[in-house]
């Protein structure tokens, strides 16, 4: 982990461009392009190619679901139980309603919110298991009045899915889950298959395909977002305990050799003492080998002259995770623009947002936050816009209406007003 | 303008897919990786090529705005601000707040609300100059508090803009509009140039080039939506007037020989009336030659059984600007799911809408109402989820926690937990 001045960091800091990945892309599309002309027997190839399983059907059955519940811990259910409340409780704050205003006489405007009609969560398999994404994804879509919803996640060697991610759709009551990763997962929410329902939008993070692919089909479906690289940024001062600061940035670079470890502080003695603690805990910890390449890569510890500069490199950083690890962090809020998460003070760490406290772990990655939001309730519904007018209302507008669509040169339009007015005339 | 079945229209009613642009996407690359490289002069020689305009400057200058100030009539200056009260009024209920809730000893859990830091917003130009555009985008970015925002239109002939989109812009206190049109100004905004400075937001309509250069940038910045050709659908029983019927599906004929004007009844006798009243008006207006074409190629009224079959097919459609010209319409909206704005009643046309009743013109189109909104307040702010814990608080969720994060093989996230709970314990 290296330890560096904020000048430093920018010139290092340099983000790929969404236009540089074009072998990438030729692959991604082929395989889109072959789900869309072959439907199943291009899934069950491709899970052939990638997976490396043939698989009999691309569903879950019934009886799977049975055997996963009797394969998961009396203690993983309590947790992910209480998790679902907890989830389930900051997520019905972010519930919206239909609204309509009557200020003029004669005229009602309003905004309709509708559920999404159809929703597919990718949830990622590979090495690890993340029913916690099942949680995240399907709760603010079910609070929105989401009706039909669907899992993909990658199958195990053994052509089953990991039970705790069964377990977890069977706990949100969802029971169609394909055994489907990769692009191909994405190509078949976007555009149906015989076996797979079309979805109107498509959620839940995943790896490079997975994200070129759901760029790709975005504007025939949504999307949620293009997920990045997990990044976490903590911003210390004398008040934090070095050994948690080093444990949460090692829980970061655990995730994968991309991920980013960022800490921000004023003072080199803690930024030294933090330096020591990661090397110290990161030898003790089973990821060791995934952590040492991200901290190699990307780990960094910046040091800044004041809060003034630390807070206008957070936000450059836009940083998926901050957490604020100083004096009073709740006032300090007001200089964060840029994050998708803030985690205040020494015992609210990253994990404890990851699985458990309510908010979603769907975060903007990579300098997104800039621009994007924690997944969330509104990410579940649309609005329909609504514009009644009565006649006398029309008539009162009617000039300044056929004024501005004469200035477009839109005559067509001040006919559709016109027609209406001539008419009330007569 | 034909007149067909339910039937006959879902066969005939199949969309473009986005992955079937490569063609259009090698221009749109090459433009975006020319303008990243050589900023400016890029900038300059693509508006040469494209426009046929060599330009002195990229911005406008404040004498051209004191021009344009003259060279507009006071009929439109008085239009546009009416429009500019009603489309305020609208949004402002649009805005949202930051909240937080404790309902835990020790836990503060909630969602903070930022602007976005800076919006570029893209005003077509070309045959016609669109003034509305230049509100519709830019109020709702001001009320969500964005501080920079700079607009790009194409420059006319003459290499100066639209005297009345300048008025607009003037008007909305916008003084950064760049003389930029196509992929080149989408590029410039995206990742800024010597003159041109980069934005986190693109919005706003464009042609085909525009479109895709947004597809192409999204993720490295965010934009509205890939904007398709304009759509309208009239649902009309008797009580709705042919001649008025046949005016708005004319107003949407005008815009494009793409545009798409549908209209949806029961009544044979209806359907007659309004296919006879199109070709009656349509030879008087001056945009005859392109509504012709619109006509020829998109214009379709549908006779359908009853209701239940015509709000299915509406659903299906997911129109852009969805009328409802029939008996009790604002009842009736309880069974729209998909509609980008709904207009209620005889004098409700979308004219009123595009241009001032207040709602956003910028909708969603070619069927994305399935999943997007109207450009809104919400388009200009993004959410940071804020999550604080006490130590006992965290005490007792810890081994919940610790469960979730050996379930997932991340250990490293279960010492970040643990570390604080044998601290504490010590």
């Amino acid at each position: 982990m290296r330890i560096i001045t904020t000048e430093q960091f920018m010139e290092s800091n340099r983000n790929i461009s969404q236009t540089a990945a074009k072998e990438l892309d030729n692959s991604v599309q082929d395989i889109i392009s072959q789900v869309m002309q072959n439907g199943d027997e291009a899934l069950y190839k491709f899970t052939e190619v990638f997976d490396r399983v043939q698989l009999d059907q691309l569903t879950v059955s019934k009886k799977e679901f049975d055997e996963a519940r009797n394969q998961v811990t009396s203690d993983f259910l309590s947790a992910l139980k209480q998790a679902k409340v907890n989830i389930t409780s900051f997520h019905q704050a972010q519930k919206e309603q239909s609204w309509f205003t009557n200020e003029k006489s004669g005229v009602t405007l309003g905004q309709k919110v509708t559920p999404l009609e159809s929703v597919g969560v990718y949830v990622p398999g590979g090495k690890a298991a993340y029913p916690s994404t099942v949680l995240m994804n399907v709760i603010p879509a079910q609070l929105a009045g989401v009706e039909k919803i669907s899992i993909a996640t990658p199958p195990q060697a053994n052509g089953t899915i990991n039970p705790h991610i069964l377990v977890a759709a069977a706990e949100m009551g969802v029971d169609v889950v394909y055994k489907l990763g990769g692009a191909q997962a994405i190509a078949a929410f976007a555009y149906g298959t015989q076996t797979v329902e079309k979805v109107v939008k498509i959620v839940g993070p995943g790896n490079a395909f997975v994200a070129r692919a759901k760029k790709w089909v975005f504007g025939d479906v949504a999307i949620d977002m293009i997920a990045g690289p997990s990044e976490i940024c903590v911003v210390a001062d004398e008040t934090a305990p070095p050994s948690y600061v080093a444990a949460d940035l090692l829980s970061q670079a655990e995730h994968d050799e991309e991920a980013r470890a960022i800490c921000i502080t004023t003072s080199e003695k803690i930024a030294n003492a933090i330096h020591d603690e990661v090397e110290k805990q990161a030898a003790k910890l089973d990821r060791k080998d995934i952590i040492q390449k991200s901290l190699d890569q990307h780990g960094t510890i910046i040091i800044t002259e004041n809060l003034v500069e630390t807070f206008k490199l957070v936000n450059q950083i836009a940083p998926e995770h901050l957490q604020l690890m100083i004096e009073n962090p709740l006032e300090k809020v007001a200089y964060v623009k840029n994050a998708g998460a803030i985690f205040l003070g020494n015992y609210s760490p990253e994990p404890l947002g990851d699985y458990f406290a309510g908010p979603n772990h769907t975060l903007p990655t990579s300098g997104t936050a800039a621009f994007a939001s924690p997944l969330g309730v509104y990410d579940f519904v649309k609005k329909s816009s609504i514009i009644h007018y009565s006649q006398n209302a029309l008539q009162d507008a009617a000039p300044h209406i056929v004024t501005l669509a004469n200035t477009e040169g839109l005559t067509a339009h001040a006919n559709s007003i016109q027609i209406r007015k001539d008419d009330s005339n007569a």
